[in-house]
C-alpha cells in the first residue's frame, strides 16, 4: 500500500498507534486535536501546532503574492490556536527555497508573516532555511497558551449540544476554483468571485471568537474548518464519540458569492481551508453565547445538533438525509 | 539578487533585521542561537528549535534507510537543545511526502523517530502530513527546557576562555563523500570509512554532555557543530564579540578514519553535520570540567582559546595562520 491509498487520516491513525504507548506527566493531548496540549506551569497549558504549505499542493505562485503567502502560512496555524481557545505567542518558520528565488520574494514573504504576526500579537522567535531543488515549502510552528481550565478540545461534545459555525463556509474552495480558471472569464460584475478569491488567499483566523468561547466556558468542543465542514464535524464526532446532524439549509454562505454561483452550497459542505470555527454549545450555555455575539468579531450560525449516534449526517430541506459525495478534503487523494 | 547569492547567513541576517523591532516580555533570545529561548514560568526557560531535512539536499534515499532518516531528523534538533544545556521534552513532525511513497517506508521513518525519542526521553506530540510533488521533506520542531540560570548562549564567550569540543570532527563529511562514491570501492579493510558513514547517517546528539556543562556552570558559550568547526566557531565569535583561535593540530579526528584517509583533517575544520558540541570554558572552571569528564558520555578536547580580537583564526603546527578555503558549509551555495 502506498501513501495515496492510505490517505492522510489513515497515516495519522497509524502514527498515533505507533506512539500510543508514550506517556509523559505533562502531556495532556498529543496527536488528534488541532494543537498539542502540554502542561507549562501550574496555571497554563502550552499549545503547539505545525503546518506546512507546499508549492503545487497548497499554493501556486501564479495565484498568490509573496505577502499573502506569508500571511496565510501564519494564519493557518493561528486558526489552530483559536480553535483551542488559546492565545498565540511565538512562532518559528522553516523555509525550503529554490536557490533561484529572488531575494525580494523572500522579503515579501516575511513582510506577510510580519503583518499576520502584528495582527495576532505573536512574534517570530526562530526558524531554519534550507535549499530545495523543487519548489518552495513553508513550515510554520506556532506556540500559544490557554489557562488550564479553559482549553477546548475536539472531545468535549455531548448528546444534545447544539452545533455552530463562525462566518461563512465554502468561499475559499470557490476562490481556488476561480483562480484555477474553472469559472471562466471574471471581467465585469463578479464581486462574489473576488470575495471568494480573498477568502482563499488571506483567510482570517478567528482568534477573538475562539478565545471568548473558551474564556466564558461556552464551547464544549471546537475545531477549525480546514478539511471541510463534514470532514471536520466528523473529527469532533469521532473524538467525542457522538453523532452530529447538520441541516444543510442552515449552513451559512456568502450572499455575494451565492448570487453569482449557486454551487457555493456544495463547497460549504466539503470545501477545505475556510478556517472558520465549528463548535458545540450545551443547551444551558446558549444564553451566554447570545450575550457575546457582538464581541466575537464575526457572525455565528447554528447549523445542527449533537446526537447519541456516530458519524455525521447532513439533512436536506425536505428532512431527508443528503448523500455525501465526499467526507472532506484529503491530502494525497488528489 | 537571488537566494543563492545572498546565502543562508545573509538571509537569516535580513530576517533578523526585519523582525528586530519585535519585543515581548517573555522573549529572551530569538533568531541567532541554536534554539529560541522564552520564559515559561518563574523558574524555567522554554527552548524551541526547528530543522528541515530535504531529499536531494540533506539526504538521498539511495544512502539512508528510513529508520536512520527518522533518527537523524530528530537527532539534529536534539543536538540544538543539547547546545543550550537543555533537556528535550516534546516534538512535532511535519512531513511532505510524494503520494507514491510506500506505507512501509513511512513506518520505518516513524520507527526511527521513535527510537531517537526513546533514547532522549522526548515524545511526539503532534505534526502534519501533506503531499509533495517532488521528494520527501521532514521538518522536526523540538521543545525543551532549561532552568533559568543555566541556559548557555552563543554570546557568553569571554577573552581568555578556553575552547573545547566533544567527540571527533569531520567524520560525517567524510561519510558523505564515501556514500557519494568519491572514495572508490570500499570492499576490504575500510573500517574507518564505515565509521564515517555511520557518523553521517546516525549522529549522536550530546545531550548528557550539554546538560552537565550547563548544570555545573562550566560552559560560558556553546554551539553544536552543524555547519563545520570554523563556521560555528565564527557564530560564537560574532555573538560574543570576541575572536577565536583554533590550533589545527589539536582538532580531534577519528584514528580509524585517519588511518585510511588523511584528508579527514580538512573535513574536521570545514565539514558539516558533526553534531558535536563546541564550547568555551573560563579559566576558573577548568578544574570543574576535569571533574566531570568521565560522566559526559564522550571525550572532550581542548582546541584553542578566546582572544580579544574578532573572527576565527586557525593556527598550524608551525605557529603560522592557516588560510581557510571556506568558512563552513552553507546551504544555497551548492
Amino acid at each position: 500500500m502506498n501513501i495515496s491509498e492510505l490517505g492522510e487520516n489513515g497515516l495519522i491513525e497509524s502514527i498515533r498507534r505507533e506512539f500510543s504507548s508514550q506517556t509523559h506527566e505533562r502531556l495532556v493531548t498529543g496527536i488528534g486535536d488541532d494543537t498539542s496540549v502540554t502542561l507549562q506551569d501550574g496555571s497554563a497549558y502550552l499549545l503547539t501546532t505545525t503546518d506546512t504549505l507546499v508549492e503545487g499542493t497548497h499554493f501556486s505562485l501564479s495565484f498568490t503574492t509573496p505577502v499573502d503567502l506569508g500571511r496565510k502560512s501564519l494564519s493557518v496555524s493561528l486558526s489552530d490556536i483559536a480553535s483551542m481557545g488559546g492565545v498565540p505567542l511565538f512562532f518559528l518558520v522553516s523555509l525550503a527555497i529554490p536557490g533561484t528565488t529572488p531575494a525580494h520574494f523572500i522579503d515579501g514573504l516575511y513582510q506577510g508573516l510580519r503583518s499576520a504576526a502584528l495582527d495576532s500579537a505573536s512574534i517570530l522567535i526562530g526558524g531554519n532555511t534550507t535549499s530545495s531543488a523543487h519548489g518552495l515549502m513553508i513550515t510554520t510552528t506556532l506556540l500559544g497558551e490557554v489557562p488550564k481550565g479553559e482549553v477546548v478540545l475536539r472531545s468535549g461534545a455531548r448528546d444534545r449540544d447544539r452545533v455552530f459555525v463562525t462566518g461563512v463556509l465554502g468561499s475559499a474552495a470557490m476562490g481556488l476554483r476561480v483562480l484555477k480558471g474553472e469559472k471562466g472569464d471574471r471581467r465585469g460584475g463578479t464581486g462574489g468571485y473576488d470575495e471568494a478569491i480573498r477568502s482563499f488567499l488571506d483567510p482570517v483566523p478567528r482568534l477573538r471568537a475562539g478565545r471568548l468561547l473558551s474564556e466564558r466556558g461556552i464551547a464544549s468542543s471546537m475545531i477549525d474548518v480546514s478539511d471541510g465542514l463534514v470532514g471536520d464535524a466528523g473529527h469532533i464526532a469521532t473524538e467525542s464519540r457522538v453523532g452530529i446532524e447538520i441541516e444543510r439549509e442552515k449552513v451559512p454562505v456568502s450572499g455575494a458569492i451565492y448570487e453569482v454561483d449557486k454551487s457555493i452550497m456544495e463547497h460549504a459542505l466539503n470545501g477545505g481551508e475556510d478556517y472558520e470555527l465549528l463548535f458545540t454549545v450545551p443547551e444551558d450555555k446558549i444564553n451566554a453565547l447570545c450575550d457575546i455575539t457582538e464581541e466575537l468579531g464575526t457572525t455565528v450560525t447554528e447549523i445542527g445538533r449533537v446526537t447519541g449516534g456516530t458519524g455525521v449526517r447532513v439533512i436536506g430541506g425536505d428532512g431527508s438525509e443528503v448523500e455525501l459525495s465526499s467526507t472532506g478534503y484529503e491530502h494525497f487523494k488528489g
